[in-house]
């Protein structure tokens, strides 16, 4: 179950032939019913991919109907010609399913710097395939979800039901997870009857607690997108409205499940982190102290070698500007009170460790929490990132 | 030459065995001069570590005689009892060199959490033996160097002359190099007759363009401090003026040459890359995107894999502040001209590795330029940072 879960949705996969491994690199998702509003969230970074500086036009109208997207190449910093690929995948695209380039989400993942001639050939000599084999069966769906896989090692999907809706979706995302969406392509379908504001709302909730405060290694990619869909084919079919906060709280989860997915699928980790910080001013101060303990690396490979080094977590609380006693910190590492007033306390050596590892930090200030999920820093991570262009 | 090249300054090294190698962990240097004229730059760490509070006070006043460091246990986050100790261990020094208290700074580097009664009760009875073997050899001032190692895998020193003064001095630090000086001990040692408020001034605009723009892992240390004593014994030793201008390149030129031997001395590092940013708006723009390219991991793996992955460094000018038009940024490699206007051009097999790796980003939107110093992220750095404790 993935994107074709809700009403309304088709999706298909086809290989282009832009991964050297021959596995399928290009996936469509069409939304074939009576509304077409989208939501969208795109990267922070500044210097954004051809794809997502096209999307963010296509979507800024809040309407859309097909998302297509590729793996084996970002077609990021390609200059103008990478620009007119993903214009030229839209338009195309746009023809084959009826609709017009404007309501066309392009996404690409892959290596930056690779979008060239040979990519363009190959991405629309293999579209009007693709569209041939648009279904709306879960098989469809699933083979979407593949094919926007990178150094994925499983494809990502969700499908969950509210009063009176589904909602379905499909993510890709290993390494370059960081904040504000690190290279993450997420397509979620709903056929939800809500409004592209509605939707933007929800949306933008669901992603600040979730996909947000996924950091897997600091970097933020080029190409982020999330979109959300809606066919308007919900509510028992007659398109009677849903209830809005139930709709968000659905959504929410949906994106807490895929984060949770791309979480333990992150490159190399050995050990899925949670760093929740608690007892903090604000929420702002939480994330904020929780991020500086998730970008440490020192702290990151300490964990890798299941050392529960808690001066690391303390001196990365230091770092931040939130508000905090420096005499007055605790952290527990699995449920062990290594550190307590900021001074050592329980023996670290009764810490036992798993793959998942819980770290909590009390700053003793206020009312106010968060988590951020991050991983260790591993030899595996280092291998795979040293060795991805070649 | 170290510590004890410029007039007025002894300097001796003990074992107290605070260090499981048995290997010398203890130092002292001392002022023997007509002033006692100090400056000093702390760690920007909110979470400091007992000795720093300590020497924050001691030097408030511009005023020390005696610097005491050892290696072997940083004494951060060990409470109250760890306070006492920096203060007693400054009690017992002033004693011995005939000063007090308050005019003997203290620093001590190591695994955080270490500075309990074992500790303490080592120092303690290792220092008349220190003070007893205090000399103005070149001997004495190397030993002192040795003895603040930690994982460093050199001693680190240097000694020069400007007209009518000399400075010398010894660092320490190889792991936690980051902005506002990361673990990183220094002490400098000048004849020149300079007032505190001089030594200051220079001393601040030194390690502003030297360590400061180390960033070897991102990680700020709790303990980083930098002094710069001064015996007034120069000027051919009749404490006549010398030109403050001349003192401060000097004395930024000694802080460079210690900052390239902690560069090329970084936990782990297989390459050291200079990443120069050019055309930039302002000196901070400048600072700011280098930083950020310099604390991206992927960036670092790939250079570990001489992998030279243009669409890393670009990336990571997205996600700055600074000023910058996306379509229009260069990056050269060991002069290799990867990407012009944001887009592909020389041919990256072009790029030949070697030990050192210099990246050149030019932002094309000003004058101001600068050089962040950093190291790949490999194998070896997560080994020594995942087994550190055990």
């Amino acid at each position: 179950m993935s994107t074709t879960y809700p009403r309304g949705f088709t999706a298909a996969a086809a290989t282009a032939g832009l991964k050297p491994s021959g596995t399928p690199d290009l996936a469509l998702v069409v939304n074939t019913g009576r509304s077409d509003a989208i939501a969208a969230v795109y990267t922070a970074n500044r210097c954004k991919a051809n794809p997502v500086l096209w999307s963010e036009r296509a979507t800024a109208d809040g309407r859309a109907r097909a998302v297509v997207l590729n793996s084996g190449g970002a077609n990021c910093y390609t200059g103008a010609f990478g620009f007119q690929t993903s214009h030229q995948t839209a338009e195309e695209t746009a023809e084959l399913v009826g609709t017009s380039a404007q309501d066309v989400v392009v996404c690409s993942t892959g290596l930056i710097g690779v979008g060239g001639e040979d990519f363009r050939a190959k991405i629309l000599a293999a579209l009007p395939g693709l569209a041939a084999d648009l279904a709306g069966t879960p098989t469809a769906g699933q083979a979407a979800a593949r094919a926007i896989m990178t150094t994925d090692t499983v494809p990502k999907t969700v499908a969950l039901d509210g009063p009176g809706f589904r909602i379905g979706g499909m993510a890709k995302g290993a390494g370059m997870l960081a904040p504000a969406l690190a290279t993450m392509l997420v397509v979620l379908t709903t056929d939800a009857p809500l409004s592209a504001a509605q939707l933007d709302a929800a949306l933008r909730a669901a992603t600040a607690t979730t996909f947000d405060r996924l950091d897997t290694d600091g970097c933020m990619s080029t190409n982020d997108t999330v979109v959300l869909l809606s066919s308007g084919e919900g509510a028992e079919g007659d398109g009677a409205a849903v209830d809005e906060a139930a709709f968000a709280r659905a959504l929410a989860d949906a994106c807490a499940d895929l984060a949770g997915q791309l979480h333990r699928d992150a490159e190399g980790a050995h050990h899925d982190i949670a760093i929740e910080v608690a007892g903090a001013a604000t929420e702002e101060d939480a994330v904020a102290v929780a991020r500086a303990i998730a970008r440490s690396n020192l702290f990151k490979a300490a964990i890798f070698g299941e050392d529960p080094n808690w001066g690391r977590v303390v001196a990365q609380v230091g770092t931040t500007d939130a508000q905090f006693d420096p005499q007055n910190i605790d952290v527990a590492i699995n449920g062990v009170q290594v550190c307590l007033g900021s001074a050592p306390h329980a023996d670290p050596a009764e810490v036992v460790f798993a793959r998942r590892v819980d770290v909590r930090v009390d700053l003793h200030t206020g009312g106010a929490a968060a988590t951020i999920l991050t991983s260790d820093l591993t030899h595996d991570y280092v291998e795979e990132n040293s060795a991805y262009a070649t």
